[in-house]
């Protein structure tokens, strides 16, 4: 699907928003793509994040996802927009192991104030990615909250 | 709802287990409480751990809660179980904000394979709790893995 | 919880809605009770109903908890809003099998745009009840459409 | 996606299994498709399964999706296995008007006892499809159920 943007500037807005996650720099997670309706994050392993059998947490797999759901959402909403997540669901199919995880998040449906997103994460080892979850989210616009994700 | 254990020593095989989660010593979440088919999970505010308005990221929120959810569950499997969540929903219903937030899982459908619990993450601010998130997730045994929770 | 009504008529403009709903006199549900922020709608088994093992199908289940939430977010909302389900997810965990359904829904968080709702479907054989599925969902509330629900 | 079936007869499985859900004559839905790891049911627009703004139900939607990515799964089990639906979300995008409707499913991660399939929903009106709902859905297989699905 190729979607409109509102606002030209989306990716600099995107990129200020994203610089302001704490946790993104806290996990080391990096914003790899940004376009029309489409969001990539991606994290080096780091064996601080992983839980009980060695595996990157499923917490941290789905934060990966939400963010890239969230981006992909933000990225057509208009200049003074705040963007929140409302919900999601995830399937975790395989144990997130390997170099780096990249999650990508798309719009599936945009909306004035619901916009619904599809998410996966690929777990990368020696250079070949599996599908290790699958997401389905609903992220909210606010309206009217200029400087907010500046 | 009460429920019967399968393995006396849950409590110990729950907080060993639990120790190994090396994101949840990153993050400085802590396992309050344990007992069958229910676990609590607290984390104390960190700026480190926020997102772009300055709240407990929703990822950091849902981490707490599938992993109260897990032990939950993880307390009525038998002793050599091993346990990985297959799957869950959450609504994000208020921002994460205050002191400290808490995570409570609880078992509402026990299996020999597939369990099915209820999450919900309470944040407390000056000493008043409100939920800002619900879940419900599906976790699943894997049998005869004596040792891989440990 | 309790909760403050806004359209002191819910309960006439509630019924009214159902009334609408074709579909819910094409299986032969019924309303069964309104009350602030809770709905219930029984669904006598019938066996034009059924999935191939002869239980009522998940859709039917599925079907009257998402309903049974709707009207349970509906009752809470101005008199002038209609009412659609943005999503929901749901568990099922036993046959649902017996003389008849029963999907409860209940408001666990109200507000002006969405509303999050907790369902539960019991099943009734020989007076005993036992819990079927359970139901996470969001509403979304559309302001002044006027007489589109009446 | 390709996937390599167990049972060289899935498609007579299938639609032995389906000819036994008796909803699916009651609300006149046909499977329209059924290959490896997809599914196709299709549903002509009737005024008895509305709900209260005349749209075909939500409810109804569901059961189609879940009903073509329970198909969909069943095409990669074994031929002694039974099926059933642990759990699924859905997101409803738009009202499901038109003349029929076309639920579709297919399977993303096939597994032993576990498999995820995403289902979508479109609906057309004067020829022109549009997608109404998507789907995420975790199905179960049951072995050694022999004869009870066909």
């Amino acid at each position: 699907m190729r979607f409109a943007v509102q606002d030209p500037d989306f990716e600099k807005r995107v990129r200020a928003s994203f610089a302001r996650q704490k946790l993104m720099s806290t996990i080391g997670a990096e914003l790899t793509k940004i376009a029309p309706g489409e969001a990539e994050i991606t994290l080096p392993y780091r064996d601080d994040l992983t839980q009980q059998h060695g595996f990157i947490h499923a917490g941290i797999v789905a934060t990966l996802a939400d963010t890239a759901c969230g981006y992909a959402a933000f990225s057509l909403m208009p200049a003074d927009a705040a963007i929140l997540t409302v919900e999601y669901k995830i399937n975790l199919m395989s144990p997130a192991t390997g170099e780096r995880l990249s999650a990508r998040g798309r719009v599936i449906r945009p909306g004035r104030t619901l916009t619904v997103c599809a998410g996966e994460v690929i777990a990368y080892q020696q250079g070949k990615g599996k599908t290790v979850a699958t997401m389905l989210a609903t992220m909210m616009a606010l309206p009217n909250q200029e400087g907010l994700e500046g």
